[in-house]
């Protein structure tokens, strides 16, 4: 009876398949010594600062957050250049992706993704019930080309992961520049840049260029990687006034609590913070790709915190494996890379312990 | 040009006004000694227990939350004598009202709401595009049986808050025996329960007893209002376990924050936070109703931590004079109730301070 009563898009619905929580892992399997390399989180934590910060603010948890999230709006806005009118604050940045279905999706409209990309566009567009393009990567990369080509009079949206999550692929400024040249301007172009800090290489394209240019885009970025917040659930878009006037109007009026505000706008200002966790993940994926190397295993140079192993077998089973030793990494199943597991760049003992598993398990 | 990428619903949404906070008036007004009665919170706090366990939590920050919330519903469930697959957990419950939308919501549908009601129904509602009926109510309450009245082959939900905000009324076990009997199964309830606590009144209905006899209800209970977590933003739905699963495949992966779970579980288990909180509000609440008949003004008895005031004259133009002395209400115009005021019951200097300079504004 339940069942004719529910949206038939949602009964077709695949749920997200998180990583495995630690505390899951010691529940189920009864080990105690176990790391988790699943989430491209960043284990050097938050600054210190932001911590301090949070436990100064609980005094007043009883009270509602502040809904507008002016404090942090002005302190993102500064850093990049920005208005506050520019910016609209999530529940994490997985929230404005289905914020920007609900306020521009309509069940005609179609929108476009990677194959090879991030499985909560898709799932946006599927809750609004619109025809979702997936288009084949490229050597694990978005086929911008591709993309393009199969943008159609109903396209809404073009979804661009920026580092690619879960390849660590990117689009370079040049391929980026050839897609914009000719399209449309009442497409929205929305780039997820959840790892962007990771992205030092000189060819990153810098988005922020289009959106001052004025074009069509929303730029989603995310407290949960670098600065180490995931736990905290904060993310931001930035886009066009008018365009954000629209998502606020969408936005629920409590959605980011009033902890993780204050532990984003602090962080913001830890300069120390970023660069020593970008110097972590430089040097241990480095190490990481050597290894690889000397055990002839291929993997995808990556631009993030994580790398995507290409074992060219069923990895689930050695996902497993890993499993039941204490080292929680992804299966790449749900993204149609059966072959695959992507590992989080960890601290350096647990980079260690991984490798000498996988060495083990193989 | 962005205008005409928007969804037809979403140009005509509404945005909803929060009560102001504290910093924002302070900013605006240059005031330094402002006291906020307007958004329902409970000013004694959580429990110091839940506190100490944030500040022991904040060491994983960076990793994300455990997505299922396994603990925390295992301590709910076991509570309420039901189990883990009965509820659901949102981002505060307001997260859950838009939950059950998306999961069967159809533009087709219809919903029921009550006119006096907490209008994040009406635009959930809205969201999905379907038709919302506005039920009037009955001396500021629900009129269950006018609310059964308007049910069509069309009506997929309907929705009850109990007690209600802002009216501080709420529907009695016998009137809502009434409204089910008869009641076609494929319609939904949800009842809106954020301040159950507060009622203790003997009539007061025990919708649990619905959910255990395999009526089709959904619950939504919070951790913002008697539990004082408002700025954590946790709340949970109830639900039988074929309506959870559905709405579990729309909630987003990690939607309830690590230190919101932490504190709501610890907060369960600390019976004086509640007793304390239910007496401070029972004896101030009778001292306004004291205060408010020696002036002559009318206000609606209220089964929970508010008052709805009416003071048969535009209510907005008073609110601003209180705010311009540091007093924080919530001016009812969003409501359609522009002669009324609603005060949340503060602490007893508080509600002192409410009640003498609305004496001296009237």
């Amino acid at each position: 009876m339940i069942k004719k009563l529910i949206r038939k898009n949602i009964l077709q619905f695949q749920p997200y398949i998180p990583g495995k929580p630690i505390a899951e892992v010691k529940r189920e399997l009864g080990l105690k010594d176990i790391i988790k390399l699943a989430s491209n989180e960043n284990p050097l934590g938050p600054s210190p600062k932001a911590l301090q910060a949070v436990k100064k603010a609980l005094k007043n948890v009883f009270l509602y957050p502040e809904g507008s999230g002016i404090l942090l709006k002005q302190k993102i806005a500064k850093k990049l250049g920005l208005r506050p009118s520019n910016i609209i604050l999530g529940n994490g940045s997985d929230e404005l992706i289905e914020t920007i279905g609900k306020t521009v999706l309509n069940p005609e409209d179609e929108i476009i993704v990677s194959a090879d990309g991030f499985i909560r566009y898709k799932m946006a567009g599927e809750l609004m019930g619109c025809r979702v393009i997936t288009v084949p990567s490229k050597k694990y990369k978005h086929d911008l080309a591709g993309m393009k080509a199969a943008i159609t009079p109903k396209t809404k949206v073009v979804f661009i992961i920026n580092p690619n999550n879960p390849t660590g692929t990117y689009v370079t400024d040049q391929e980026l520049s050839e897609f914009f040249q000719g399209l449309r301007d009442d497409i929205i172009v929305v780039f997820d840049e959840a790892y962007n800090e990771y992205a030092t290489q000189k060819d990153y394209p810098q988005t922020m260029d289009y959106l001052k240019q004025g074009k069509n885009v929303i730029i989603l970025r995310t407290f949960s990687k670098i600065y180490a917040l995931a736990g905290l659930r904060v993310g931001y878009g930035l886009a066009g006034e008018e365009l954000v006037s629209y998502l606020e109007r969408v936005r629920p009026p409590f959605n980011v609590n009033s902890l993780a505000q204050v532990a984003a706008e602090v962080s913001l200002d830890d300069k120390q913070q970023i660069k020593r966790s970008l110097a972590l993940v430089e040097k241990e994926k480095k190490k990481l790709y050597r290894e690889l190397d000397k055990l002839s295993i291929t993997y995808i140079p990556s631009a993030a915190n994580f790398v995507l192993i290409d074992l060219k077998k069923e990895a689930a089973e050695i996902c497993s494996k890993l499993l039941a030793s204490g080292v929680i990494v992804r299966p790449m199943g749900e993204y149609k890379l059966p072959s695959c597991l992507r590992v989080t760049i960890g601290l350096p003992a647990e980079n260690k312990r991984f490798i000498t598993t996988l060495k083990k398990q193989l």
